[in-house]
């Protein structure tokens, strides 16, 4: 053993995990390395290549452009699967397409487009970049007064903040259902349900729930959303992202990329623009189809294994780190940066120290430790529970604390690289 | 033989061209099928299959979130060596991302932007769909005038049109340089100093002519481009598109969508959008990587092969088929839907006739050729010269001959399908 929890504590909860199994239908390329970056790009699911071979030699190579008959529809299939499996959503209220940041766009520009009048859009100030920008762009474009609510870089956003910021005037509220930095979880219902209260609707970004924390967009009153597929759902580098507009209101949204997917009857390409009623009309055209297809292998482990079964991990993985760091990073200058216990998060948390970007590089260059850096001084850890061990958390917390002791990752260059 | 053109002649052709071993350079799973809508979709490179695996499996799988490192900026790498083999434009100005549509969104917006006071957009009534609808899209947002210029289906818009719609109060021009349904070719030049004589700027679709039709960008005065790289590109179905922005007007255009990606400094995470001056300021968020990846071996042949090669071909391919047109299917009812000679359209042509959808279908289903329909009567005809044999044109042509002289295809369904 080392310091206070015994390496055993974390062999006991890999040997009772149910999900253990799943780990194999991963590729495991160096089972020396611990990966705990799932949260920025989860791992190569073991069933992908072999979809992605048939449909690059027998889809793309043996029925050229007669395959776009059963792949046209692709991202409406896979975004059904995500309403049912994953969003708590209905059929026809998801779609995969484009990027997150698009999509976000899309739905902020439509949804914008609906409420006039209103004049000033509420935003997390420490959302993740891009949601900020995209807005800002917009209030910008349509003279919007775009408010910044201040929020804890370790907590997350204060509701008490948000009610006194909601008033007849807000057009658009923007919230990440878990904080890209800390993990902070917001209670959605309460959230959607304080905007109804002022007749106005939350745009949600599930790029760091979605797979990973149960989400029951219907129960919870959401009207819209968006999300990536790359993270917990491990649909590869770049994957297409999803989208969800509550039903009710996709007919009286109209998103400004007005693009020939959205189009009725598509293939008459008549002269004017007419967006379909259904989810469709917030697509814009062709996809990216080989980054599409390998959503499908990796949706399906997700599925298999149930968001509930995950989550429970997700826990108790957390509470395995919180507890591990408290026992030996604290002592070396750590502070948890993220809310506790875990059920106040998603599935990642977060460490400060004056070094961790240093201490971030070290760790992947000498203890095959993979796991990221944020500004300004965060090292964030994801454990993804479909594949992730207990004992992997142990061992990567011990190596940290070996890292850290020894200091050697001062020698190592300040400069932050572009590294998403 | 078979009418007037002996088979001979084709093969005459085929064993003279200098682009002949290219064919082996892709998949050719049936040698039965003739495959005539490579300007739909191109087909699959034989060295795809094998760089995709890599992609996949060293890089995301082995190499996992670390070789974003690698990975991040290929988009633009892509764009430079666009630029210098096929767009005649110079390093930096070319990028590859998101889809040809959200590319044309994003730099019409920033044009229109850039063009205060002037209230009128122009497009080409007959232009593919996407363009018109993204266009109007954003005249209906901004509040200005979407002019259609009249354009015969058959012979592509007139210049003398162009010039009289043209005045002082026109933002923007989007014109297809090669026309996606009869393939004319405009003069790329002489709109561009027509349009500066204005003051105004012509935003350029090169979806049909990327990588078949020589472009130069540089010295044709361009200052905006977009346009598709699974076409005669052969990057994939789906795969990114890319955009073109002329150096000297990078920094003076911000284009609406405000992603991380086009981020100073991405990784400080900043609170406000503050964009690269480069061509960089373009991109939005991650890009679909396995799809961009698949851009890179097919680039490689267009690359090796050269543009100026690739036309001579086409043109070729181009004048057998008018003259076995003109020999088999004009007697049928058949009517030449494309300027003549080649020299005047890319490198697809179409034919019209009252049952063009039922002869397409019939021709996909009884007689190994893949061609495709447009509305409202238009057979396109698509060779792609890296791989279409001379001899497929006419075996093609001649089996086109055979069941429009039959008349069974009148037996289909005349509804028309969903397909790209």
């Amino acid at each position: 053993m080392t310091g206070g929890i015994p390496r055993t504590v974390a062999e006991e909860l890999d040997a009772a995990d149910p999900l253990a199994e799943f780990r194999k239908r991963f590729v495991i390329s160096d089972p020396e390395l611990i990966y705990l970056d799932g949260n920025s790009l989860g791992r190569l699911p073991a069933d992908t290549p072999d979809l992605l071979r048939a449909v690059v030699e027998e889809g793309w190579g043996g029925g050229l452009v007669r395959s776009w008959e059963r792949w046209i529809d692709w991202g409406a299939r896979l975004g059904d699967r995500l309403a049912e499996h994953v969003l708590g959503a209905r059929p026809g209220e998801v779609v995969v397409s484009d990027s997150t940041s698009v999509n976000l766009y899309k739905l902020a520009g439509a949804a914008l487009g609906a409420a006039p009048g209103r004049g000033t859009v509420l935003i997390d100030a420490e959302d993740f970049p891009t949601n900020r920008y995209v807005m800002q762009g917009l209030a910008d474009q349509r003279g919007l007064r775009l408010r910044r609510l201040p929020s804890d870089l370790d907590g997350g956003l204060d509701l008490d903040v948000l009610r006194s910021a909601l008033d007849e005037d807000v057009a658009l509220v923007v919230l990440s259902l878990v904080s890209y930095r800390s993990g902070a979880l917001v209670d959605m219902a309460r959230v959607n349900e304080l905007a109804r209260s002022v007749g106005t609707r939350v745009l949600w970004d599930l790029s760091h729930a979605a797979g990973v924390v149960p989400v029951d967009l219907a129960a919870d009153g959401a009207d819209l959303a968006v999300g990536c597929t790359y993270k917990y759902l491990n649909g590869g580098p770049g994957s297409p992202a999803f989208l969800y507009v509550r039903r009710a209101l996709q007919s009286r949204l109209r998103q400004p990329v007005w693009g020939w997917f959205g189009q009725r009857e598509q293939f008459r390409m008549g002269p004017d623009y007419d967006p379909v009623p259904g989810i469709e009309r917030f697509l814009v055209s062709t996809p990216p189809l080989l980054s599409l297809a390998a959503i499908e292998p990796a949706l399906a482990l997700v599925e298999e294994a149930g968001v509930a079964r995950i989550r429970a991990k997700g826990l108790r993985l957390g509470r395995l780190a919180d507890d591990l760091a408290d026992a030996w990073l604290t002592p070396l200058g750590f502070r948890a940066a993220s809310p506790r216990p875990p059920e106040r998060r998603g599935a990642h948390l977060s460490l400060r120290h004056p070094d961790a970007w240093r201490i971030c590089r070290a760790l992947a260059a000498d203890a095959k430790v993979v796991c990221d850096y944020r500004v300004p001084d965060r090292l964030r850890i994801g454990p993804s529970p479909l594949y992730t061990r207990f004992t992997e958390v142990w061992d990567a917390l011990s190596r940290i604390r070996e890292v850290a002791a020894e200091g050697t990752y001062v020698s190592r260059p300040a400069d932050l690289a572009r590294v998403t």
